[in-house]
Parts: C-alpha cells; structure tokens; sequence
C-alpha cells in the first residue's frame, strides 16, 4: 500500500494536567491512562487540521480501529502536574495512519513519555477498506493537508 | 543486569467478560482497556505463584512501574464476549520484569491481542532500585518460583 | 405512568475483587468506580434472567440512558479485596427501571456501598419512549421476569 | 458538628471537552464519566482558592474521602462537544465538605447534569477526625477562604 510522505512539521500541542481519577494506587499516573491521552492527542491534531474526528470519521461510519500502540514510559508523574502532548501524524496510506506522542514535564521539561499508535479504517461491520477509494473526498484532504511538500 | 532464564510453563489463564464500561462510542472495547486487563493478568499471575501484589509488593513499599507497554490487536470486542487472558513472566532481572499477554476470544478461539509490558522496581520516592540488594528474601521466592529448570 | 410491582426477591449476586486499576492515588477504590460495577450488575442480572443487554437492548436500538444515579459509601476498599455486588430491580415502568445496588466485603460482611440508578429507554437518536408500546414483546418478557406474584 | 455557613458566590468555572475515551458504546458520554469530572471540579476549585490538593490534603495524609455522591442526567453529550463545569462547595464542617456541581452545554446553554459529592476527612489509615482539632491551620484558611460574609 503506498504510504504518503508526511510532513512533520504539523504537531498539535495540547497542555494539560495530570487529574485526580488518572493516578493509580503508586500516587502516579496509571500506565494505561496515556494511551487514554493519546486518543485526545489524535482527536487534537484532526481539529486543529480542520478534519475534527466525530464528525468526519464517526459519523460518516468510519472508525479508526487500534490495530498497535505502544509506549515508553521515562517519568512517573502525580496529580496536578502540568505537561505538553505533542501529537504528529508519522505515516499516512490508503489503509492506515500512525500517530506519534511525547509527553514533556512542564518545568524541568524533561521527557514523560514517548508513544505510537497505528489505526486501520475500518467500516461500522468491522471491514478494513481503502480509504481512498471509498472516501475520495477525504482521502484527498488528508494528502493535502498532511502530504511534505504542501 | 543478569537475567534469570524464565520457566515459560507458568502461566495465568483469566476467563473474563467485555464489560459495558470497556467500550467507547466505536461500541467495541476501546484500546487503552487491555492494559487495564493486562494489569489484572499480571496481578493473577503474582497471586497464583503465591505472591500477592499488594501484600507483597505495594505494602512493602515497592512500586513496579511501567516502563514499556505494548500491544497488538488483531479482532475487535464488543460488550458480554467472552474471553480468556493468559499471562507469563518473560523476563525476570535485578531490575525489572517483564510480562507477556494472549487474549484469545471464547467461542472460535481468535486471537484478539498481544501485549507486552516491563516495569522497573522502584522504592516510594521513585527511584530505581536492585531487588536482590534491597530485598533479597523476594528476590529469593521469584528466583524459585519463576526460574527456569526448578 | 404505571408501575409494575417488582418481585425483590430476583437477585443478581457477581462476586468481584478489587482491581488495581480501581483504585486512585489514595489506595483505595476510586469513588466513581462503584458506578462502572453498578453497570456490571445490571448487564449480570440482565442475563441472569435471560435478557442480556446487549443483544436485547443495545443491538435493538435501545438505550438504556440513566437519569439518576446514587452512592452511599459505608467503608474503603483496597487492591486485591474480595466483594459481592447484588443487583436488584427496584423499579419498572413503561418510561424508565430502577437498579439497586447493595456491595459487601468478603471476610467481615461489612456492608461497603449502596447504590441506586435510574434509566429511561431512549432511542439512537435520545429520544425517550414508551417500552409498552415500542416494544411489545421486550415489555411482556419484562413484565413475566420480574412482575411480582410470578 | 456546628457547619460554617458557606458563601455561595465562590464558584470554579471549568471549560472542557467531551473526550473520545469518555463515551460509551451507546455513543454518549458513560454514566460514570461525570463523577470522574465532579473530581476534576473539585481540584480546579481548591486550586483556584489557593488550596491546590495534591499539596494541601494528600500530602499531608489527609484522604477526603467520598461518603456519598449523586448525580441528575438531563442531557446526553457526545465526543467533541464542548460544556462547563460549575463546581460550589455547599457544605463545610470539621468533619467533611460537601460540594455541588452543575454541567451545561456550551452552544445552547442547556443544562445537562447536576452533582452533588460529600466527603469525609480521614487519615491515611482510614480513620475519619476532627479537621479543626487536627489540622488548625488548614480549618483556618477554609474558614477564612469559604465562610459566608469573608
């Protein structure tokens, strides 16, 4: 499946801060609860972009299904602390796209956390398709709006 | 940091149920859910071997944080399935664990995912510590419990 | 809008442990929590009679939206602590049901949460109906479940 | 236990956003998501009267701990849309706080629930006390911050 050159340069910075019910009995963040930031990483980026989520992909029948995610865990961080997620799109094809992630401590600034998630479309039944085919129209503004070179 | 060689045998075998609470508005379970369970298999595997997770390891003081986490998903879930979470020690060190996850779908067997987490022993201030130094009696049990040959 | 009397003796009872995920950087179950388990005891008792909800609520275009819901909490619970959730239907009409919640620790018997929640059924698009009339058939197998005097 | 009569004009005014990871498979935001951000509230209000709670309250072993929590759904809320959180504190005694919340839609102003969380002071070994007996100081600045005609 060809893969679209992405231009990296398109990042969504969301400042945000660690809530009470995200930290786990350790009084740190819960491991599970980034993968939870990261959706809001994504749903971030396709706004700021003009392709807000609900309405261009759920409500049109497509869902971006998890097909991995993965995270690296640097920094344990508690309640109340204020951190960036910076959210790129890494790879863009007809079948799938990735998205990047790193957390970053307001303050010191050091690196939280690092994370990658791959989504395939898929229909309401649950069938993969290619986007292009099926959604000319939006696959058509994802390249512009994410393709190098524009 | 030597690296106990791991009895692959052993192995936590969880029947579980998709919950309501599990899924989000795509009505299948949503992604960062499976390391909530994969929380619960690592928690199985320690009480089946004998070792709590909160008696022996958060009472006394020791935080396994997670380090790395990764997972694979292969089918999709929706509310009341039923399916089965195996759990194994991948890695056993000084310093860390690591555990390995299967989630297979009851009724034609699927494969839905695939995941893997490490954590890192640290005290209640955060910082790393080597298990076999600061406790050596728990060191001793995993060693007996997990290694390879015993 | 006409009440049924419900028969209290059908009773849900899901024995359940405190997961590590439930819990908040206090150590104990994180007070929102006991909702999710309420969903739990109703999707159980559901099925226990024979009903489950996904299949006769949630596949059929029904939504089971709450209007109300209540906690009284009694004591704390930590990781790995044994309970049991009973569920009881407290109340049904053509418009709405009302659950009961009662959990009690393993161990001592202590009465640790009660709880109550209303739901209207609305349909895909929020509007609320009348059960009797939009769903004949789903309404007389309610009505024989639960009615009292059954 | 002699309550202090609460200024009802200090009010923590919340902008957020209905999360993806905040709905359920029904499409609208989970039931139990909004005890999640009565919490949100209540942080934001201490924070905002110069009481942040991380500091003030967890880290000096005080756990407020939920004694009982209540919530009226008007509206149901779907990804993407926007709402205000309105948190109050209702009630203050040496034994607990009690505070209110209302949600309202941004857009067409509606109101789409109401909450209300009582919570006693414990100590981290579960114990409930006397807040004005045991921590003079902090009653103080409640006192001075919360009580009506200050």
């Amino acid at each position: 499946m060809r893969k679209v050159s992405v231009n990296p340069d398109i990042v969504s910075r969301q400042e945000m801060e660690v809530r009470w019910g995200d930290c786990d009995a350790a009084g740190i963040v819960y491991y599970a609860k980034f993968f939870d930031w990261f959706s809001d990483g994504r749903v971030g980026l396709l706004k700021q972009v003009g392709l807000p989520y609900h309405a261009n992909f759920h409500e049109q029948g497509i869902v971006m299904v998890a097909i991995e995610a993965h995270c690296r865990y640097r920094k344990s961080m508690r309640p109340e602390e204020r951190f960036v997620l910076e959210t790129r799109l890494a790879e863009l094809s007809r079948s799938r796209m990735t998205f990047t992630y790193v957390i970053t401590r307001q303050g010191d600034g050091a690196v939280v956390a690092e994370g990658k998630t791959a989504h395939a479309y898929v229909d309401s039944a649950g069938k993969p398709f290619d986007c292009q085919k099926r959604y000319p129209a939006l696959w058509d503004r994802l390249c512009e709006i994410f393709a190098a070179g524009n």
